[in-house]
């Protein structure tokens, strides 16, 4: 099939190479052409902007950074709204805010377009590994029609409803995730401050009731002083930026999740380490 | 072997279960008789004091409520230093200070006796199917002579120092479980806010970077509003208060495990539910 993909970033690298080896003709866009060169070097066409890279294809999978930068993927001048016909689908991966989901999708069903939000979770090792989760809110018939490409680049993919509930599922797994983060990174805090052997610590921890994926994932990088990025800190921080914004939204009030969004605010935006990994947030304490 | 026991509440009753059933003769002391009774019932004999509970026994653990509790239990009155020999085995299984855990060991070595700190987790089902991890503080001597226990109850155990470290290491376990705690509660709270079906977010969630065994355990409870104890939410709040007064005594901030104990501190001395599972937090917000 004719894919095209726009924002070739660590994840849709990843994405886009698994495209690629399954046999697709893939175009891609990104604002910053080097990023695409080793994609570019696998086999991909480059295309000169969003509308470029959907013209003609059958899929139209997009991934950049923040929601503003989907707005000009998909609204601005060059952008994919400019040129998408009702034989695409369109699928939009970012992680990004639910109401803006909505507003593409309301856009989609006036103008007789297909459009799901469809955000993963699995960092760039589920990327580079077709081990994905992918989250979905849209039609029902877009989402069957787009289960093709989903199975090629994930474990595992589910609708949640209508258009946002994609987003809104992505935003319930950052404010899980934004628990274990903050609670790993204190946890390690207090064993070093008593003087513990924190290997010896998380191994036994490991074994018990407070056992999580971050835990098993980010200790031993920390342990190693490793703050590369799976997943960059900014990025975190937007995510809980816009969960925050939609539970104002939603009414309610999360202040465990307010509070990790403060401390990595603290990391990002104070000591301008937004380009290190999230497990970074010990750096808060152990500079 | 000959083992006296002090406490005999969920945790207690299921670590004397397995003792009996290995076959030592067992004595047991609570507060409440009422609460031994299906452990005398099982062959275990009846102790109206501490102090009748060490005398003549290799072995003695204890596992009670407080820091209070396991004061009493050692210096009051018909308290085991009353009667504790240097041919005795003294296991303090409480979840307590580390402060308290030295004061102990302090006392101890003054006075020739053994002594160690063992709080476990693992909770009641744990300690039912001997699945416990017990983390050890105290002589390393004292520990190699308790292993014989330690085998019979847990499927890990490890000592992590002097005395104390093995509270201190229990303190670093449950700020972990303060994260994963806050952020289960606050996902579903997000989740069902935002008209999800639950059981569909948490299979995606369990899928991928958002797992953590709390969820695991209690998600599935919450949605069959199932807020019976497995770990007394009361109990749990007494923890992080430790945990956020050694914070403190080391010079160590904890925003966001201070942030889930004032949440806890709302549910049980507000709301009056800390005789709930620590699960019942999401209370706070569907009540």
């Amino acid at each position: 099939m004719k894919i095209g993909f726009v924002g070739t970033g660590v994840m849709g690298t990843g994405i886009v190479n698994n495209l690629l080896k399954a046999g697709h003709e893939v175009t891609v866009y990104s604002r910053t052409k080097a990023k695409a060169k080793s994609l570019l070097d696998n086999g991909a066409t480059w295309a000169d902007s969003p509308a470029e890279a959907c013209q003609g294809n059958d899929f139209v999978l997009t991934m950049v950074g923040y929601p503003n930068d989907v707005k000009d993927v998909y609204f601005g001048e060059n952008g994919i709204f400019s040129v998408a016909t009702n034989q695409q689908i369109l699928i939009e991966m970012t992680t990004s805010t639910p109401s803006l989901a909505v507003e593409l999708g309301n856009y989609a069903d006036i103008h007789g377009l297909q459009i799901l939000d469809a955000p993963v979770s699995g960092g760039d090792i589920g990327a580079k590994n077709a081990t994905l989760t992918i989250m979905v809110g849209g039609n029902e018939d877009t989402y069957n029609s787009a289960t093709v490409i989903f199975e090629q680049i994930s474990q595992q993919f589910n609708r949640f409803g209508g258009y946002g509930s994609g987003q809104h599922t992505k935003m319930a797994n950052q404010i899980m995730i934004a628990g274990t983060m903050t609670g790993l990174t204190e946890m390690l805090v207090y064993a070093k401050a008593a003087g513990l052997d924190l290997t010896a610590v998380f191994a036994t921890l490991k074994s018990g009731a407070a056992d999580n994926w971050s835990m098993d994932n980010y200790v031993p990088r920390i342990l190693k002083q490793d703050y590369t990025p799976g997943f960059f800190a900014k990025h975190f921080l937007k995510d809980l930026r816009i969960a925050l914004d939609e539970a104002n939204r939603l009414g309610i009030s999360l202040p465990a999740t307010e509070q990790a969004k403060e401390l990595y605010e603290t990391l990002v935006d104070e000591d301008g380490l937004g380009g290190d990994g999230t497990q970074a947030l010990v750096k808060l304490w152990w500079n």
